[in-house]
């Protein structure tokens, strides 16, 4: 496959931004206040693992009209600069007694108005990148109200651009790949750690970038959860040995799990396998514009329930997918989230089957117009076995 | 290097616990009420790569007297078993009409009290990983008064354990081989985008667990920022590589650079080069208990201008660090923190010489009762070369 062009063209953000300001409008928001590395980077194309220091604040501002400005302090100006952001506001950071909040009240105190309000990350799935107390100093001295931009912002990110799904694509394959050659690199007896850290070389030697999640957990017949380990826990004869990747190209995540068998696994794992595997069948067929989350989850919740599922920890079964490894909306029963296209989705059926006991199956669909479109490459419909 | 044992005793976390607890007491807290992943493990010991799906809050409430209670999603239940953490409360997760809010207050308000305040992530240096939202919701119905607890958390974090400072030491040595074989590994002509790429995969190989942090960054006799990187330009005879690491082992970050002569760099960057080296050893030596910040920001600053400094955008010449890449405090003037035993602190001496050329040195120490302590391997005092 073909590795995607790294970032995005002016025009590309141009029309983010202006696809962003009418629903803006709809929410009757004057501007949006970002914080958060995703968000930054959705509107500007910034990029940096410096977000990994939390010393220091940075702000987008993103106009009714217009370009959005950066409020950043000075040591992230020069890479600024090499994006198609013009207006760069800079100010000494760290600076405890005013790091940039003066100048970033009177850049958001100077935009157009006829709302009176800004969007801020302040509602569900999202968390400021500021210190709290700092925000509520600005909320209480700025001439604007300073309102929960979250859902806002989640519509403008839910749905995808062409480029944006071309880019989790490519993760999406590069991590197929590793996965279906993974059988051939480890043996009964290696520790999930030394799994994980095979694994994850393989995926970065395949051209990711990062991989900021890769849990990996074995039990036989199945595991108690899905989202802590490695540990150092050798794999045996008769367990699942369960594996997530989080891992991102230029900015993007994939998000889907691959379960292998350890040697010979128990009929009732294999049953459970098989049954969670129609699931997703299901799960994606069901992905097509117009249904709601809802739906899909019926589709899966359906055949789960008919294989004797005792429970799910995990809550719902699959969730948005892009710059973050979850992201709106979820397929849960009341999300109500209305499918469209060029939403990106995982699809993740998943049952306890006995206690402790847990299988979980995950694959990444772009939504067409068409209907779904795999984004990774299938898990096989029979257990891969290591030997 | 002997690897450490992973994780900590469950008498190292009553220790941290009873510590914290005095350190509460005087800032006048009932509590603290914690979300953001390093301040969760650090009284739990519960380590997760699942912190990168934004969809679920996670709470840790550390009381006046006795053990961190856990009010967690359901998803992480079977984990946080594993840990030293007996009081364990879940919801089912995610759950948009009552994300944990209601648990979490009457777990809050069943606390023994004295003081009538509860310490939260507010603060600097700091982002609450939860809604704003439904925090503020809390704050507004909670019986208790919820206030920036970040400092009272900083002094508690910023003085580390025994076992703390072997975890940074050991990740320390591992990225201190690492660079020290790159040059081994690379030529002139290759993109920094490569170079980063076996970098990461050697550090993986000799040990850590990840690097969220590594850019590099690479300009004749000199680099205009130190933060964002790599990018695809081809290294050349000339140029000053830059290269920056926060790798982690069990939670613990290292965090420090390396520079590399790329053929023959020019004498003024050899000057400059020197210069910084010695500011280095400078600021080592200024790192003992009883002298402030400012102190070590002095003694290398003082280099720093006789060598002919026109700026430096990064605005500190160090920092402390733990679990996090960056952590308080800030060697720089006014800062005003007290250097004591157990800190574990960078020293990063760094200056632009001429427009658009910075460069940046950095060591990682522990402060003893007998002066600094080198946790990396000191950089060699001239420049490596690659040819």
């Amino acid at each position: 496959m073909k590795i995607p062009q790294r970032g995005f063209t002016a025009a590309e953000f141009e029309k983010r931004t202006a696809r962003a300001q009418k629903i803006m409008d709809r929410h009757g928001f004057d501007a949006l206040l970002l914080t958060a590395p995703p968000n930054v980077r959705y509107f500007t194309g910034f990029d940096s693992q410096f977000w990994e220091s939390p010393t220091r604040p940075w702000f987008v501002v993103v106009p009714r009209e217009g370009a959005p400005i950066a409020v950043i302090p000075e040591i992230g100006a020069p890479e600024m600069a090499l994006t198609w952001i013009k207006d760069i506001r800079t100010w000494a950071a760290p600076n405890p007694e005013d790091d940039g909040l003066s100048l970033l009240k009177s850049t958001i105190e100077s935009l157009p108005r006829k709302h009176g309000k800004v969007g801020a990350e302040m509602g569900r799935e999202m968390a400021l990148r500021m210190p709290v107390a700092e925000f509520l100093q600005l909320r209480g001295s700025l001439g604007l109200s300073l309102e929960n931009g979250s859902p806002c912002i989640w519509e403008i990110r839910m749905v995808k651009t062409e480029t944006e799904i071309a880019h989790i694509h490519y993760i999406c394959q590069i991590a197929s790949d590793a996965y279906e050659a993974l059988p051939s690199q480890i043996s009964i007896g290696e520790s999930e750690r030394e799994i994980v850290r095979k694994l994850r070389i393989d995926i970065a030697r395949r051209g990711a970038d990062s991989t900021p999640f890769m849990p990996a957990i074995s039990g036989p017949g199945g595991v108690a959860q899905i989202v802590c380990g490695p540990h150092d826990r050798l794999i045996e004869k008769g367990d699942i040995l369960f594996i997530d990747t989080g891992s991102t190209f230029d900015g993007y995540f994939c998000d889907f799990d691959r379960n292998y068998a350890v040697g010979q696994v128990s009929d009732d794992a294999k049953r459970v396998h098989e049954a969670l595997w129609l699931a997703t069948e299901a799960g994606i067929a069901a992905a097509v514009p117009g249904a709601k989350t809802d739906d899909v989850w019926r589709a899966m919740a359906t055949i789960i329930e008919a294989a004797g599922a005792i429970g799910n920890n995990v809550g719902r079964l699959g969730h948005g997918l892009g710059m973050q490894l979850t992201e709106p909306p979820s397929h849960r029963l009341g999300d109500g989230t209305l499918i469209v296209e060029n939403m990106v989705l995982t699809i993740e059926p998943g049952m306890e089957y006995a206690p402790g006991k847990m299988i979980v199956h995950e694959e990444n669909i772009a939504v067409t117009r068409d209907g779904p479109r795999l984004l990774t490459k299938r898990a096989p419909r029979e257990l891969p076995v290591i030997c």
